[in-house]
């Protein structure tokens, strides 16, 4: 997607040991047209998976995820890093590394917005290792539910997180593709 | 706002406390066309306020302020509740009591995306005791920034937020006014 493409280009910067900051657009300041411009094409391309929910991880999945739920017309469903007291005493929970704070973190979903029989679309702003996502589906899978495809504002492809979803053998799209990035700049791919 | 007010009565569930769970459609599970709905409202309330940015904390702030801005086409900034390694070495910071965790929690903005002489519109899901709303409010004072309005989604009026806030002297306005709630139920005000 070349708006994003162009932002990243302008306002993202490498910070070496694999991190791109995208602060000023997606993961601190966010801007709001491009997000909803992000969510409108997530929706076009995964048009015909029916989804029933989408899926995403607090806390920089909420912007796109909330956008494409937006224009599928469907719930946004976002992952909890702790279990607030208005949860159920009972949830689905998995732990997934972060990347930009190097620990492991919780992933909580509530029973009561994931269930049997939903068709769940995941949607994240990266996809590295796809360490987050497989989370995202570990909890889906918990509740039973269907995962329908996955989607990814920006991948880091040398991190080989789509080799690590394959086998779930469902659409995996992400809007921009970074191929290499190093000091001279970020190279990106198809 | 009619909308939002029937969604509360519906979904709504008060647990006890002063704490009314908003989950399917707020707070883990988000209902995006509510809340587009909500930040078109928003928009049209402080259309005269002139913001230069949304500012709100992280994570249920997200969904309403994100909308709030994509309608006044301004970008959004979502101060953070730990720092991740993108943000400079120094930073913004306050605390603020936790309504739902029961604990004191940071709240983080990076001086990059909040400067001197930025006119900030503060959009959260509750105004309750203002507690978060009033850490806000000193970010943007530390950061040199002018508050020119405050909105929530929901008001606890029983809990004085309002008051706490008023000596800013700027316009506050929330979408759906709780007076109070008890096992009978939930009673709105005006």
């Amino acid at each position: 997607m070349l708006a994003l493409k162009e932002k990243i280009s302008q306002e993202g910067c490498y910070l070496g040991r694999g991190i791109l900051k995208v602060d000023s657009f997606i993961n601190h300041q966010v801007d709001p047209a491009l997000m909803e411009d992000c969510g409108k094409e997530f929706a076009r391309i995964f048009a015909d998976v029916n989804a029933s929910r989408v899926l995403t991880a607090e806390i920089s999945g909420i912007a796109p995820a909330l956008m494409t739920a937006r224009h599928l017309n469907v719930p946004v469903v976002y992952a909890r890093k702790t279990k607030p007291i208005t949860m159920p005493d009972t949830v689905y929970l998995t732990v997934a590394p972060s990347h930009t704070k190097g620990v492991m973190t919780d992933l909580i979903v509530s029973p009561e917005y994931l269930a049997h029989g939903e068709r769940v679309l995941i949607i994240d702003d990266f996809l590295a290792s796809g360490s987050t996502i497989l989370a995202l589906v570990r909890l889906a899978q918990a509740a039973g539910a269907q995962i329908v495809g996955i989607g990814a504002l920006i991948e880091k492809s040398f991190e080989g997180g789509r080799k690590a979803l394959e086998y779930l053998n469902v659409p995996i799209h992400s809007l921009v593709c970074i191929e290499r990035m190093d000091d001279t700049g970020i190279y990106f791919g198809n």
